[in-house]
């Protein structure tokens, strides 16, 4: 069966003289022009972003690169080990872990204050609107026995010290949007309810900022993702040299404890 | 058994007040204050680039993030398809086709420059002298019957547009430095060599530019495939809005032949 | 700090002269005398299963091999075409694909099978008490505007093959138990409620089986994982062999059209 | 462009009544009447195994199945800690370490043998001969500073106690072929050459056991990991129940110590 086929794109394509990315010519427009944060907000946001937002865009990846012997970090590592001819295997192990206990964190909080926010005609105007409204979602939360993303931080029990340095540039660059205001109020609020004070981690802070950036809190995992892969590259380039990961494998294998 | 464990790291650790990365207070002295390519240097190499040598890697990652429909944007689209709930799954089957054939052109250029320039007791002064080394080069992999790493591309037959302009973005910042002035040269002297005129492909003249820069040549896939990561989220966000891959999946599936 | 560390496990640890797997010696007790497939069940399941309950695992695990061109299998073709030296990244890159979508409705369905039976204090014993059970499911699912896992299939739209023939099979070995039986009175009932007649799929049927043999529900997506490894590693030696996954890639690129 | 797509394929395919796997019918021929190492191995080879090389196929896949905690069954832990909602990418990430360190001694052996014997004219038909030709192979291995795949285990010193096992049954079998003949072989002669004794290690003995029943030896690697996916399921499913996973991530975090 003969059948016209046609896979759409707006990201690229190439032919023998151009490589397109975006509507532009990647050569003549973009290498040597745009930063590569810039590139990845547009990749994904699908419009070039301004000085500003990839100011606060780039703070969020910087924040997120790493956060020490994570599980991501240990995976990699182990899996570099393993297969050191194979640095992306090593690297996708690493990013493997990106989910809903670690990573995920970003987007779930991005997701959270995005659908309170979708269910107000209009957003408050000052911080009085902006408490009322989180101590509604903060108390229907809890009567759902759902945690709200973005409160506690296992190490970080006072302030997560990511936190308010993001909000801080994000108000520089005129980006302190409603996903932001709206989560220092739960930050301000949720004690009265919860009956304890937790901090706002880093990366429930960094879910709010990529969404008052426009950025689709489906895919806010992945740019936690993306920073998380230049933090897993410098673990693997200590690896190369360090041979932790080895130590790490050759710990556990010499406590294991049989037990049938 | 009580024993006394180190695990030493460089990279990063945080306590309950601080979050330290590459020596540094990530919320003070980094966030905010670098980028993030400069971070992603910074993390393989151990030391920070200068504004020039950000700006020649950030080009490079400019140039390796998309390619168009490669097999990476295949498999990562399919994979979203089919398990749409986990993007790290998509972004990590995308990147397991960084090896050999694709991605890992960068990495195989750099290290073939950086070997031959490893057996020359003084770098070349003039073109002359890079000629004479670029031909014993290109002459003893011949003889092996070795490719060239860097030479050729399916399609952009006569010259990939990426390569010139990298190198004058490395000229301006004055780090045109051994590896690339020896991949130029491979470009001139093979045609006599070989018997046929090839490009200069746009991997390759990343891996020499990376290599320039003292980043290790046995990391060099890590910069390509962080670049791709970037390239991959354009391609996981457009498929959430058109899904491509599974027009992809059903084009295969209903022209399946079955030939036992 | 020194510290008494101790990581017990019951799979699997080794000294010298001795593999320890399950309580048992791998090479006096084992090899030889355990089939992969009933060692793999009693791996998850932490007991050894019988010949029959193995007859039924084993028969799930052909019947979840394969399914054609799937996303799964053209992820690790197209991965395959691109780093063929890592074959564990081909395979890996296929496995991914094994969400919410394709793969995971084997474990949706049993999950889903289980609830129902965890609501009721006796299980039916007739049809009719079947039926009535199914029909509570079934108008609660539809009210909720939830799915019911198992129910239709895109290819097989009147019957999948598969689900009579386990059916059979699970029947003829005594274990055709409450899950199935649930299933069954699925089928039974749903066109009444739902107004259309949908297949039991194959995949549901295998959920079903696999919670009849007390496999724990939240890990029956790893058994669709096992099977589909197998399935993938015929893919890559017929890929291997013909290159099918270069075709893919090649006609998804030939017919890429540029829309920015 | 209107084309003919043809996407042939022996492996399997389906349309609304019946599904085909390897020339058959899976619901009618398969389901029930064939195990499932015996579908992996027919998947691969393309033919249907004999019950004598079932068993032995399915004792090297039960020999390989798990080795403790290995680098593969850490990064699997800690991955579904990370992200225990998406099962397939804690598999995933354990299989990534199936490289050239750990899981790829297996192909490594075979195709080592392989090499050796398709070197000869003709196989020796005594253990005379044997040594003969493994005294030749290691020899030249020797000299050319390349290890012997197969020999040598960290932990097995003396003996690995998969190695006679495997042989015995393969023996059992009528398939005590070549490629176990020279590894037997090369077990006799190299403490002469290298000045050591070494074992037979489990993974090598597998490869030369794979190869000698006419498997790829390109693809033996395949067969381990498909083995090592169960060992895989059988640690998450215990993580699932003991959370090891985060304990390994917490004494590794807890034992950082910074060193910029």
């Amino acid at each position: 069966m003969a059948e016209e086929l046609s896979f759409p794109t707006g990201i690229g394509t190439s032919d023998a003289d151009q490589i397109r990315l975006l509507g532009q010519d990647l050569a003549a427009d973009l290498m040597g022009k745009v930063g590569f944060g810039e590139l990845a907000f547009w990749l994904v946001a699908g419009r070039r972003p301004t000085p500003s937002e990839t100011r606060v865009f780039e703070t969020v990846l910087v924040a997120l690169a790493d956060h020490g012997f994570t599980p991501t970090a240990i995976a990699a590592r182990v899996t570099y080990v393993s297969a050191p001819e194979a640095l992306q295997g090593a690297l996708a192990a690493g990013l493997l872990g990106g989910g809903s206990r670690f990573l995920g964190v970003t987007e779930d909080a991005g997701r959270f204050l995005a659908e309170v926010l979708a269910g107000v005609a209009e957003v408050p105007s000052d911080d009085a609107g902006w408490d009322a409204l989180a101590t509604a979602a903060v108390t229907e939360a809890r009567e759902a026995r759902r945690f709200v993303p973005g409160l506690g931080h296992p190490v970080h029990k006072v302030q997560d010290p990511r936190t308010p340095v993001l909000i801080r540039i994000a108000d520089e660059e005129g980006l302190r949007g409603p996903h932001l205001r709206l989560f220092e109020a739960i930050g301000r609020v949720h004690p009265a309810i919860l009956g304890r004070t937790l901090p706002l981690n880093g990366a429930g802070v960094c879910g709010a900022a990529l969404a008052d950036l426009g950025l689709p809190v489906d895919l806010l995992r992945g740019f936690a993702l993306l920073a998380r892969a230049a933090g897993l590259l410098g673990h693997l380039a200590e690896e190369r040299r360090t041979g932790l990961g080895m130590e790490i494998y050759r710990t556990v294998d010499r406590n294991a404890r049989y037990t049938p």
